[in-house]
């Protein structure tokens, strides 16, 4: 939730709180939750992430809390979904992809405000990560789940963590925000793509777990 | 859990704490936690909304780390829960009483504090929200289930966001902390009362959730 | 995860943090999350409850996102339990030990560095508890389960609490860091062990819990 960007960046940047905000919603509709349940889950993966982001690196009070559009945004899309969320519910594949473009833009947007309070490489790349899954990690605790982004099945968390190193090591090497935003934002956006699209998973364990 | 306030706030802020950590300490029994878990649960609820407001306001450390009553009263409470569990779970409707007096002064209060922090209209009333009902779901999602605030069945939050919003608006207008604050107290009290009296909830979504 | 001690104590911290993170990373096997979720919980275990503490007391960024060696050893701590986890899972005895010596090492330290942050004698005692138990809360709360340390059968934070204090109340009275750090240590894991072998806990509450 950078404010410091231009306008188009902006206007992204509320797109990927939107669509982040609606998978939190269709989840707390499916999970039988009221029209306060929906909205809170639709905040809280919208701009979890973010806040998550800024009270570790010390930005608080976080952008969002700066800025009414970033409030209601997620409020909308929550209402939006209390009334559509049938029609949403069938639109699963245009919403993958859209999701994936928001973890595009968040991850290494994400990373390089870190860079900006002056983290290092390592750090600043986890904070790319935390800024793109930690919204949806907090929807599925409060949804009573293990998170999804935890289990197998799905790649998503790799390609935010590789597009947000992408971006602070451009940084580092002297180029501008706004380049090295874009380099990140396509490796997310290309790899998160071909792996909804082929079915990529990440490995798991081998072998029977102890108990 | 403002420290700025007259000795009468600061009691019914205690008050308010007490309230809130007995329900924590109840879950924990009934949980069948030992008595540490009965104690966090207490403390996590009695205090966890305002812990994240201030964490997200950038209010550190909060109020209640640099004065010990806030943390002693949510410990009493938890022993009391411990030792005292059967009479107490016999009072559930005195308890839903003095809870909902626990949010009416939580809430109008927490909002306040944002402002005093600089934050505008939404996110302060935001933030008095969540110093209402953070304690409760941190208890929840350490109980492990899904937070009673989310699910139908129960009009909490929204009176609560309601009063807070009261107490900002009237800031905003230029009248002092303490009319604002019991105006804001009133208006989640009343409401409060009147959807456990009356049976009100929240509206759920309609129609088949896509699974 | 103090930065300001002795070379000794640094080596320390990062073992502790290296069996904590295991802890985590066994967890997440056992509920089958992939290579991704193993490294999660390894990270949030090993360093969750210092993060914990220093954005509770306003020490943002936390000293692990600032030296990169906090970083390497929970995700190297992680890889290793994806690879050996069968192996890992079989030395159980010897990793509660270890486990024991983490527990020793980071609750006094993650109290004394309250202290340096202003907090009294209770708060900065709480702040060291959550330091060595709010790793472990984060990964069972990820992993879907109500956290081990709240539950009957262990007893565990009431000697991280007790070593804590020790050390807080040593330098209250004027004794130096390093000397108090190591008796409140000596607390905790002559405590924590006696209670492994004796197979101690914590009570839990009597008679029927109300419904």
């Amino acid at each position: 939730m950078p404010t410091h960007e231009p306008a188009t960046l902006v206007v992204l940047d509320l797109v990927g709180i939107f669509v982040f905000a609606i998978s939190g919603a269709l989840v707390a509709v499916r999970k039988e939750l009221d029209v306060f349940g929906v909205i809170v889950l639709a905040m809280c993966t919208g701009l979890g992430g973010g806040f998550l982001r800024d009270v570790l690196i010390g930005a608080t009070p976080p952008a969002a809390l700066a800025d009414w559009r970033y409030l209601l945004v997620p409020v909308g899309a929550g209402l939006i979904t209390f009334w559509y969320h049938p029609t949403l519910g069938r639109m699963e594949r245009t919403m993958l992809v859209v999701d994936a473009l928001g973890l595009a833009l968040f991850s290494p947007a994400g990373a390089l405000k870190a860079v900006d309070f002056g983290l290092g490489f390592l750090p600043a790349t986890l904070m790319g990560m935390v800024t793109g899954v930690g919204g949806g990690i907090i929807r599925d605790v409060l949804a009573g789940r293990v998170p999804l982004v935890l289990r197998p099945g799905i790649l998503y968390a790799i390609p935010a963590t590789a597009g947000s190193a992408v971006a602070v090591l451009g940084l580092k090497l002297g180029y501008h925000n706004l380049p090295v935003t874009l380099a990140g934002a396509i490796v997310v956006a290309v790899w998160r793509l071909l792996a909804i699209w082929r079915h990529w998973q990440a490995p798991a364990p081998q072998g029977p777990a102890s108990v």
